[in-house]
């Protein structure tokens, strides 16, 4: 019945093509026989949060590794790799004291890559701030000896939350470095997020070229406890903060990226590149980043041998270890790629959530663009209409050259900063049906370019 | 120097409108002072699940006059209707007997209107089918005395699960009904939804002009009790289920529409709506089923009111009751329309759930269907781009007339059946920034509406 309506369908529609029908096929595929929800509820809740050179990182490589063994690539490979090694240590504590003996508890957990307090904690004299640059008109008179705590909130105008993450997450990349400079002796940074929650955020912190003795613990405070911070702050400016984290740096790690190969009947030597990051921060178990781009990576050999298409050009499967802290493993296969002179002529990174997919943004020239243009009419039946010029991923971006296209799968992006880089980012947030159309999204478009190449 | 950056963008881009400096205005509220969240709140939490002719119900009347009549409206009032009171009574009970003294228990909801089973429970064999059509071929030989038992699930390869819905719900509508006509004593429906999980969906049926001696119970059972129904019937077909459901059909019962006007500065005599529906299912709270049209609806004033919009045509909210078991407030409020000759131009309706708006759906001819098309450039900012010919809502399609274009919310559907009509249809599962984008989404569409008119 269905497949009369179909036909039908395609009977109507005079320019319905041969790929309108591959497409629907990949996207049936996806919706019926992805392997991507079933992969990934193996990745989260056996495996779990795998921070770069952690155990849990080491046992996703070798279960990914073994998944892929089984889907009829040529080649799977592991590309070695050191990776920094950072742990958290024991549950970070923290709490607001208003007056000797009444303290108020607030969740925070330890900005990655930040050194330790002392092992008593760090309590000190707190002094809010709302830009990096706010610190060079405070100057050192007020800043030094004390807490510096960053409270800029995310914008909720943006419709793109990756852009209000944007425009906020300096003060958690670059707070401690900065505020370091005018003797600040800690930062306290409000979550990344647009939700008034519990939950602190955690993510990456650098010191940029700070002797040691400059090194400041950092770390993420909830949303409701930033709030509850200032608010008591306007009534008891010399309210004193106390928090403790223990953890720490340790050496660089063997590691690994996880390749896979299937060599193109036609045009071997051109690479269409699929990928995500295998790393995840090590609370929650990293479902959305980027569990999610790891499936659908792993899930288009799986679609494509569902229906039957042998790939003309080359495709490879890239799981990047090491995104969140480092970029090593994204450093190490571009490397590698240059010493072997491989043409990537396109590349396309799922790093934004398993929610569902609303279009990809192409990092490539007007000529190539309007030739892709072409072909978002495919995606139409999908309500998949997002084609915009923009980055592609963190990851892949290396690879572009004058002569390829470089693209990021959009999904919904409403949804992801509640969950990003906290311990609820887990299993249950995903949704079966957006997962799985983020795998037949991201197999359509590489079809495509299968198909077509790109000139 | 977010203005700053915005005025730069206008400047670039030569084709920037008035309208779009409109829309987006009417975007960045929504997402800083929409009132939906808070009200939604208050309409889950405080009242709960609504069903026609209950105390939550008239409650649920009450509040949302109450809250209408501080937003300045000219005139809000309660258009009286009757109203089916069907009441569930307590839980139901079910299990499956596949020999004496071993049982399994499963989760069912008796389907709105159902009949009661005998007091002590209703115990008999099990016939499964898949189709109405089945029914027939299988005869009254087959299925006389026995429990019936439709298990066709809802196909996942349909994009906008609504149409998967559409194709699957028969079997619950008039499944009962038509099984009785083979002398079936009950009917067992596979869940509406795309998930395997442990909640039962509630939901209508008809008897149609069955006299009440050949009503027969029908009850939903969860996706997970189907399938285990289902493969216990395999090695033992001659099991017995039992079930057991206390519900009724009272008297009819006093209700309302609640219905807010603000008469348009220009053209009073040209009405724009937009509505959702009051009433929910007694189970869950009813959040996604339709508090949000219901929030969506009450948030149009207060967003022209913060942008200081004031409208040209006559803006109507009406809240519908008693869309989910009679259609009785679309009913009155249509027939009150014709004899006072009201001129609804437009007319909009939020009923598919609170998440992301994609776009909008359209009944209307294709000149205005092409008008219409024109104002999709408004909304690509905000990644909203389907516009599509199809349906509008259940409560406002039948004041379609030649002259007026109607139109339907269309959310992302992929979350949808996993809430609707069960008990966690519930205020958890509301994200705040989709919501919000849905008031956003259509407050510019009637601003569109109320600018230019139809023609």
């Amino acid at each position: 019945m269905k497949i009369l309506v179909f036909i039908f369908f395609i009977f109507l529609n005079s320019t319905y093509s041969q790929d309108d029908v591959v497409i629907k096929n990949i996207f049936d595929t996806s919706l019926t026989k992805s392997k991507a929800y079933e992969w990934l509820d193996y990745l989260s809740n056996q495996i779990g949060g795998r921070l770069s050179g952690s155990l849990e990182a080491q046992r996703a490589i070798e279960y990914t590794k073994s998944e892929l063994d089984q889907l009829g690539f040529d080649k799977v490979w592991l590309q070695p790799v050191m990776v920094p090694r950072w742990v958290r240590g024991p549950k970070e504590f923290a709490l607001i004291e208003t007056e000797p003996g009444i303290t108020f508890n607030v969740p925070i957990a330890a900005l990655g890559g930040s050194v330790a307090t002392p092992s008593v904690g760090l309590k000190a004299n707190v002094i809010e701030v709302f830009s990096l640059k706010e610190l060079e008109e405070l100057g050192k008179d007020k800043i030094d000896g004390k807490i510096v705590f960053f409270n800029r909130p995310m914008e909720p105008e943006f419709i793109t939350t990756f852009t209000a993450y944007g425009r906020a997450v300096d003060q958690r990349a670059l707070g401690a470095m900065e505020a370091s400079k005018y003797g600040a002796i800690g930062v306290i940074v409000r979550s990344m997020t647009l939700r008034i929650d519990d939950y602190p955020h955690t993510g990456g912190l650098t010191y940029g070229d700070l002797p040691a003795s400059k090194r400041i613990p950092g770390a993420a405070i909830s949303t409701n406890g930033a709030d509850k911070l200032s608010s008591l702050l306007k009534i008891k400016p010399d309210l004193k903060f106390l928090f403790r984290q223990q953890c720490k740096q340790l050496p660089d790690a063997q590691s690994y990226n996880v390749i896979a190969e299937k060599r193109g009947s036609e045009f071997p030597d051109e690479i269409i590149l699929v990928g995500g990051h295998l790393d995840s921060w090590d609370i929650g178990d990293g479902s959305h980043d980027d569990g999610a781009g790891v499936v659908h990576s792993m899930d288009l050999l799986n679609i494509f041998n569902k229906i039957k298409y042998v790939p003309k050009r080359t495709l490879r499967v890239v799981l990047y270890i090491n995104e969140e802290n480092g970029l090593r493993g994204s450093l190490k296969y571009k490397e590698v790629s240059d010493r072997q002179n491989l043409n990537h002529i396109f590349a396309i990174e799922s790093d934004a959530g398993g929610f569902r997919p609303l279009g990809f943004s192409f990092t490539t020239n007007n000529d190539d663009f309007i030739k892709i243009l072409e072909w978002k009419k495919y995606f139409a039946p999908y309500f998949i209409n997002v084609f915009i010029k923009g980055g592609s991923g963190a990851d892949i971006a290396n690879l572009k050259t004058d002569n390829n296209v470089l693209a990021g799968l959009r999904p919904n992006s409403q949804r992801y900063f509640d969950y990003h880089h906290t311990e609820i980012d887990t299993f249950d947030a995903i949704n079966k049906r957006e997962l799985e159309m983020g795998s037949g999204a991201i197999a359509s478009l590489v079809y495509l370019f299968d198909k077509y190449g790109l000139r």
